[in-house]
């Protein structure tokens, strides 16, 4: 039974706290600025508004003004933010942290740190190691399939926890339930990269749905198959040239993860909607103001600088996602670009 | 420009004529004596029965009777016949052979010869090396993402060719268009054993959809996800005890076939209609009376003895395979077995 402080309040964050609960873990949850909304609901005793369910009841609830208090006495603390937000909230973290504690990050991407592009997790690593200087990183990336409404609702669930530390894959048993399952591996690089680059290859199976719509339901899935491959494919590339295992994209935190990806949320439908003739930029923008972030927009941007930064002529291994970024991001045309693919098999 | 004789007239069978033709290669199709009906209707200039569009012109037809006008000529058979069908008109086709040809086989699963399961391309070898008796086993096994009616509809697709001989896989691409591409592999094994075992977990797929059916659909894809990436592992440990590579069913052949599959089909229906609680049996027959075989059903009973008989001790390290099998031949409860898959992972 561990002292557990879960930082961000929207889906992932929220959901977390059912299996971290159940295990009778005492759990405080702590929202953003951006969640004090949903926070007021909660502790009014009504049902998350994302998850529509109420959080489990011994689950304490803090508003973004209460960071210290609600970080306070924990011997764990869980990052469910989103990477737009996570240094800032980071920063902060390590504001009110007097000593080095075990992180758990279930956010993915990437963030532009003052104009360089780095993983979360390296530009967390070099904010830790200015504040405490021991060179632990105690930290756990978190990836593999999971949605959050599915954790909550007890969908069978397998997640896994990347991290170079044994002690922490030990203390990850304690969040196990029977309906949500910790695997552990020691690669968090490749952990990490199939994350990220997920977002990028559903939006690509997003756009082969929308060029053909539903009328064609069930009649192009040669074409949807052979895109699935090519995204594993290409992440086991990028993955193995940054140092990871391609073992690990060949598993649940690769395919398991596409796989869920591929078939509903943002990222799906913003390809969708490009799909059937959205201009791209427009698209991304009017998701965005309802309240959906296709972050695969992001990582093809950011993913896309990383890669060039660090890994010289990787790019012109990665045809599916240079074709998904011509779309997205050079209006080229979208079953050109995609069954152009074929060419390079 | 090859001489092709395609032997069967089903979907696969006459699909492949498809791109066959398209690049001037002269067809010959031949129906079994099941498909004297879809021929006669083909004969008559109709669309054919199965693909709902017309045979491309310059394919020559004939019937069951014409075997030997068929074949004669031919530089290359294609086999796209069932694989219960398959011994007796491999035998027929032996009678009427006076040469070793170059064999193209679209053809899946195992057989029952004689009450010894045999691979197919093993009972051909067999058959073959008693006609001829020179060890020459011209022979391409096919594998890959490939729904028929989508292949005579051009959309995007990619098949996974596999053979020892290069020469046929120089022939092949003589086969491919702008849309139908062909990939080589020497991995035989690793072809013949993904396509048969993935109508398999493709049922388990299904399984999962019935359980949760519409009303909770996109609501369980933690689920579908987790069971997805354990049939590609189960797959490769299959290949890799049989001598072939996993690095086939980490690709096409593997990960984009039983995607291809798990989505639609009769394989995944035949899951469904079990996960929502039909007696397996009873949903077999059914569907049987139909027109629609589950081959799914047959590779469970075949595979699973194959298995046995070659490989001990594998068994043990498929439980998914085994969950699948108790559910369809032992009549387990469905989601208590699928479920079960958390503890092994």
């Amino acid at each position: 039974m561990y002292n557990i402080c879960v930082l961000g309040a929207g889906y992932m964050g929220s959901a977390i706290t059912f299996p971290l609960a159940r295990r009778n873990n005492n759990v405080n949850l702590w929202g953003t600025w951006l969640d004090d909304e949903i926070m007021k609901t909660c502790m009014d005793g009504l049902p998350h508004p994302k998850l529509d369910e109420p959080l489990p009841s011994p689950v304490k609830l803090f508003y973004s003004d209460d960071l210290e208090d609600a970080v306070r006495g924990s011997d764990i603390i869980f990052i469910g933010i989103s990477s737009e937000g996570f240094l800032s909230v980071f920063r902060r973290l390590l504001d009110v942290l007097d000593h080095n504690k075990y992180i758990y990050t279930l956010t993915k991407g990437f963030v532009d740190d003052d104009g360089r592009i780095k993983k979360t997790s390296a530009a967390a690593a070099e904010l830790l190691d200015n504040k405490f200087g021991d060179g632990k990183f105690l930290w756990t990336s978190i990836g593999g399939p999971v949605k959050a409404l599915e954790v909550c609702r007890d969908i069978p669930t397998v997640s896994v926890y990347g991290s170079k530390t044994e002690e922490m894959a030990g203390m990850a048993d304690h969040f196990c339930t029977d309906h949500y399952k910790v695997v552990h591996t020691n690669d968090i690089t490749g952990v990490e990269l199939s994350a990220d680059f997920k977002n990028v290859f559903a939006t690509g199976m997003g756009i082969i749905d929308g060029l053909y719509g539903p009328e064609m339901a069930g009649n192009f899935h040669n074409f949807s198959s052979l895109i699935f491959n090519q995204s594993i494919i290409e992440i086991s590339r990028i993955v193995e040239k940054a140092g990871g295992k391609k073992e690990t994209v060949f598993d649940n935190a690769g395919i398991g993860d596409l796989y869920t990806t591929s078939q509903s949320g943002r990222n799906r439908k913003f390809g969708e909607l490009i799909g059937r003739g959205g201009p791209p930029e427009e698209v991304y923008r009017t998701m965005l103001e309802e309240g959906e972030l296709a972050e695969g927009y992001h990582t093809l941007k950011l993913g896309k600088q990383w890669l060039e930064d660090n890994y010289s002529g990787l790019l012109e291994e990665l045809p599916l996602f240079n074709a998904i970024y011509d779309v997205v991001f050079k209006d080229k045309d979208p079953l050109e670009q995609l069954s152009g693919i074929l060419k390079n098999l």
